[in-house]
């Protein structure tokens, strides 16, 4: 019989760690009280190691499929692939994705001219330099992924963000016909500002950066960077400009080479019209009539996910994933890179004391490191798509570290319900940046906090709800307990919609050593807290997973939907009582499962604690029935209330229509029934 | 540390077993070598308790929600309640559901007129009465359940079997507008006759039941029931004519009294004209103008389940299912009370060993007594909607016997191909009926035999195919290892289409006793086999199931698929190698898992048994993804063919456009990624 300590105390700062495992033959795990003190000359070394592998990520360029994005894999499959410092086993996935540039030799172009005849140039064919990162010739001009090339010219027009509501107003006073639209970023997806104005007529959309939205009103060139974190004035935020996560070719398969792929004419949720970014000092200066020579091209190329794991030594069979894109607009040192360097240094340290026979956690560890991410979550997607069934069955949980640190102020997580609770227990034991005697948990849950009938005053865990990143296809289509963690700002210093040079070449090492983590600080508080649940999710003899912080959750919804709906409901007849026993149920398995939990600790029967931790880890499935949920995966989508019952709501509401009601009561059914199954598998297994 | 040892032995006919089984205090177990001879005492018991069991179970007609059926309700309960002989909890799942049902008032008439004014009434309300089970008031006249009522009236055209090439063949020569269609069973879907008739313009549909089809040729009074197992000529074959499955105003949800349910007005797959059924004296009676009298109803009514469990020792969280209805037309006596008889006797033997301490099952085994089947498998179907998630993630396997003696020449299977093995296992350790030294297994492969590259020749197990019985949702919907289990005919002593009196009122005790099953001595060899079946799925240390198996039908398939399909294919430049690449992946990770397998039994460490056997048990849902596959469900639907690429195929090549070669290539990279994904099941877990 076979017995290993463990250390995991270099995650987790200064902070005293009591956590001793034991792991029998049996794979019998068993909590001793081993006091661990953290060896701080790690400390130095994880805070050296961090800003290099910065530095040399963000060397140059690397959007998807260049050759920038090559050198990132080749990075990464070296240190993954280190006999000393590496994985167990690190390979390459290779995909081949539909992907939209901007014509090197044709680069697009914004002109403007009085009323008749064009005359001035404005649009810049490279911002502007101020540190020689933005000279570099791999840098991508401008653009909108997958806007549609073309050359339409119109009179100007201000739609605002491009919303349906923003067009429709502006329609009852302006004939939209053969206008161009200058939109804001925010409010609407990016090709939705597209698509929302094709109906009215509209030839082409422009959208820029507003000072008021990132930049809080700064606009001269001498308040910006490289004077300071705001977006200097010809700075264009680039992004990708289609509504659905994925490759579009290969809708629900595997990008393979060999994989069908749809014929592109029938590819839905892309611009339908030209549409490109421009910069506010642009933008201000666009008057009257408008010509847009967009010369983007669509192109089938390789993108590549690489894919390291480690082990597991009682459960191989169960799976922590942790992932980040590794794919940039630019030089993305923020996004994705402060994501990646703690991704490589979670890595490097796990793996150190893998190799040398230190550590081997309970389940296995899946990191993965995925292409194409900008242009709609790809590389995560396609990888969904090829595993489904596999990591259906057996993914625990998946983590997701994106954007590490977009300013330095506090943690900020969204997340199911079921693990508000190991967040919270990791950020407990890390340092807050800068704070030697706060923990990241005290520190955050000054900066945002809610009130929890069971716990009292804690942190606000979000939603995780829409497309954001890449946790998407895990948590829409997989069904998959998931989280994304990150530090942000003090939002009463700013009010910037996201760090103001996002997706601009201005995204540098320089910028992110300057002004968002100066002493990369708060990459270490993120690489520690984000480590810490990591190897609570993946070595702990019973999942770190919470069902009664999930019915915590389900009853607060319960209660805006009652608040909301059940006076009018009534009228129509439609009962929410079903719904509310539903609930009921949920919280009274939960409240079982939970009592059969403690007893659990001192047992050791591993087919009971596999048993309970099938539950745990089952529980987030419940709620995907793709035939039965076809709209909403039932409440998952993050709203602070059941989406698919207020969706139908708001329907019925404004229409008033009958079959509508019908659709609301329809609605609520498949709300009761997938709490009702999910409440199911938490009670006694028979 | 509990030792048990458990006889099987019951279950097997005069056959030595060599079967005892250890649990221990870890869920370990291991093989010993025990050898027990099989008690004769017990073979007159079973022998009794079945002829009574079925006596008792046919006493009066229950179809489904009458009184009849809740008799049958109570008698399951209480048997399944016994303190001495019953399982460890058994209860009633109640779902309402929508029924159609003839008028008693007004009965359903047909009737014919030479050319002008209507005379005669041939249609009997009642058939013939040989034994006083035809004369029970609570016999439901023949109809067409979920025709719709109507009076239609015409000139009577001969449809043969209703299929859509029939009418098209017909409407060659003759008006079929405002005609009625008399057609003959078989060829096409019941309801499926009036579904294409209604496109012609055809105003009601006639079905007969055809005596070349049904009674070898016969049709004399005194060649009939009750001088043979012949249909007598008044009798009337009654059905479901709905063409999906599980209750139509609740699709994917489960029909609970408070669930919504779509407007009756967009049910689709039932008949748009009224259709009536009849016999065969009167259907060649009827000549030249017709009027039918159509006054079924429909109505939302309580059904049942009857479920029952013995809960697992060491994996309580695995189910085994073994289910079969309960319903019946009228007394029902072969349809389903056979199999009704032969749970009912497993239960009481089972239930008895376990309530005397002397066993218990590594699993739990379910036990499912459905409701509503005759309507179209409603409560099976409505079960799997309503635990969905719970037994997707759970169930190991599914045992359906429903008719379970069709007659007494051999057993019939219908399973999944991993499951073909441990069939065999159980039918060689049976003795055939009437056949001493015979196992089940040596008289089966005398009757139907095929040569398979591995194991030589072995008994023909067939598909499981469309939605015959209760498997349907199961395998279909929840993608779950199933087999259903019958004896049968010798075939070359009849052509008949099934059972003669199939569906009518002389389906009784009387007719079972005396022409199907004299002495019951084939009940008690299925009974045997699938509860020996039973046994191996919920006791056994590493599961029966057999992957390798399946990478041989697949090599079948493909086989198939590549001689009929690869020639054309490249024409169109569409390759048929991913698809090879992907069967060959399964077949090395299956040969790989088995060698696994190989290591396994002399190894105690319960959590890699575990492992395994969740690789074993979740292999027939890499099959299932409802988004990837929205069509087919990969291979699964049983053609001897991948049937999503074989319909593809034939679409594509009748009408040769390029956008259905598109097609065919789209179904052949969901082929692939989906046995691609299976295989990525069966390879080491990480």
């Amino acid at each position: 019989r076979m017995i290993k300590q463990v250390l995991i105390g270099f995650l987790c700062g200064a902070a005293i760690l009591t956590v001793g495992i034991l792991i029998g033959h049996y794979g019998i795990t068993q909590s001793s009280s081993t006091m661990l003190k953290y060896p701080t000359c790690y400390l130095i070394k994880l805070f050296f190691i961090l800003t290099f592998l910065h530095r040399e990520l963000t060397k140059m360029p690397h959007m998807a499929t260049t050759a920038g994005d090559e050198q990132t894999v080749q990075i990464m499959l070296k240190r993954w692939q280190d006999p000393k410092t590496g994985l167990d086993h690190a390979w390459r996935e290779e995909y081949s994705v539909y992907l939209s540039f901007p014509d090197p030799k044709n680069p697009n172009k914004v002109t403007v001219g009085e009323s008749a005849g064009f005359c001035v140039t404005f649009h810049r064919q490279s911002k502007k330099v101020y540190t020689s990162d933005q000279a570099d010739p791999e840098v991508v001009q401008p653009y909108a992924a997958y806007s549609p090339a073309g050359h339409p010219k119109g009179k100007l027009v201000y739609a605002n963000q491009g919303t349906p509501s923003d067009y429709q107003l502006l329609n009852n006073t302006v004939d939209l016909r053969g206008t161009i639209a200058i939109t804001r970023y925010g409010g609407a997806g990016r090709g939705a500002k597209a698509i929302n104005a094709a109906p009215y007529g509209v030839v082409g959309v422009l959208v820029y950066t507003d000072p008021l939205d990132i930049n809080d009103g700064l606009m001269s060139d001498n308040e910006t960077y490289p004077h300071s974190w705001y977006l200097p004035p010809s700075g264009v935020e680039r992004g990708s400009f289609k509504s659905h996560y994925g490759d579009m070719l290969t809708p629900y398969l595997a990008a393979k080479e060999e994989t069908y792929r749809i014929p592109v004419e029938n590819i839905t949720g892309i611009p339908p019209i030209p549409i490109q970014p421009i910069g506010f000092e642009d933008a201000y200066r666009l008057i009257c009539d408008v010509k847009m020579d967009i010369y983007n091209y669509e192109e089938v190329k390789n993108s590549s996910n690489v894919m390291g794991v480690i082990r597991g030594s009682a459960e191989p069979d169960r799976y922590v994933i942790y992932g980040n894109h590794r794919d940039s607009w630019v030089h993305g040192a923020i996004d994705p890179s402060s994501g990646t360097s703690v991704m490589l240094e979670l890595t490097r340290v796990l793996g150190t004391m893998v190799k040398q026979g230190q550590w081997r956690p309970r389940r296995s560890i899946i990191f993965g490191s995925w292409g194409a991410e900008e242009f709609g979550l790809i590389g995560s997607t396609e990888y969904t798509e090829q595993y489904f069934t596999k990591l259906s069955e057996r993914t625990v949980a998946y983590i997701n570290v994106d954007i590490a640190v977009f300013a330095n102020a506090t943690l900020r997580a969204s997340a199911m319900p079921s693990v508000q609770n190991v967040i919270f227990t990791a950020a407990k034991q890390v340092n807050a940046p800068g704070l030697d005697s706060t923990s990241v948990y005290d520190n955050w849950i000054h900066y945002s906090n809610r009130s929890s009938t069971t716990h009292g005053t804690i942190p606000r865990v979000g939603y995780l709800s829409g497309a954001g990143s890449d946790y998407a296809a895990f948590v829409h289509y997989l069904g998959i307990t998931s989280m994304d963690l990150a530090y942000t700002y003090d939002r009463s210093k700013t009010n910037a919609r996201i760090y103001p040079v996002y997706h601009t070449a201005y995204d540098t090492f320089d910028y992110a050593s300057k002004f968002i983590d100066p002493g990369f600080f708060s990459h270490q508080a993120v690489a520690r807290t984000a480590g810490n649940v990591l190897i609570r999710l993946a070595d702990s003899l019973v999942l770190p997973i919470n069902c009664s912080d999930y019915a915590e959750s389900l009853e607060d919804y319960l209660n805006t939907a009652v608040n909301l709906y059940q006076h009018q409901l009534k009228d129509w007849n439609i009962s929410m009582e079903p719904l509310k026993r539903a609930v009921a149920s949920f919280r009274s398995a939960a409240t079982h499962l939970d009592q059969v939990i403690l007893t659990i600790h001192s047992s050791c029967r591993p087919l009971k604690v596999r048993r309970i931790n099938d539950q745990l880890m089952l529980l987030d499935r419940a709620f995907l029935n793709p035939l039965a949920f076809p709209d909403k995966r039932a409440y998952r989508n993050g709203w602070p209330t059941f989406p698919g019952l207020a969706d139908a709501y708001a329907n019925a509401e404004s229409s008033g229509q009958a079959s509508d009601w019908d659709k609301v009561h329809y609605h609520l059914s498949v709300l009761t029934q997938a709490i009702e199954g999910a409440a199911h598998t938490l009670t006694d297994v028979i």
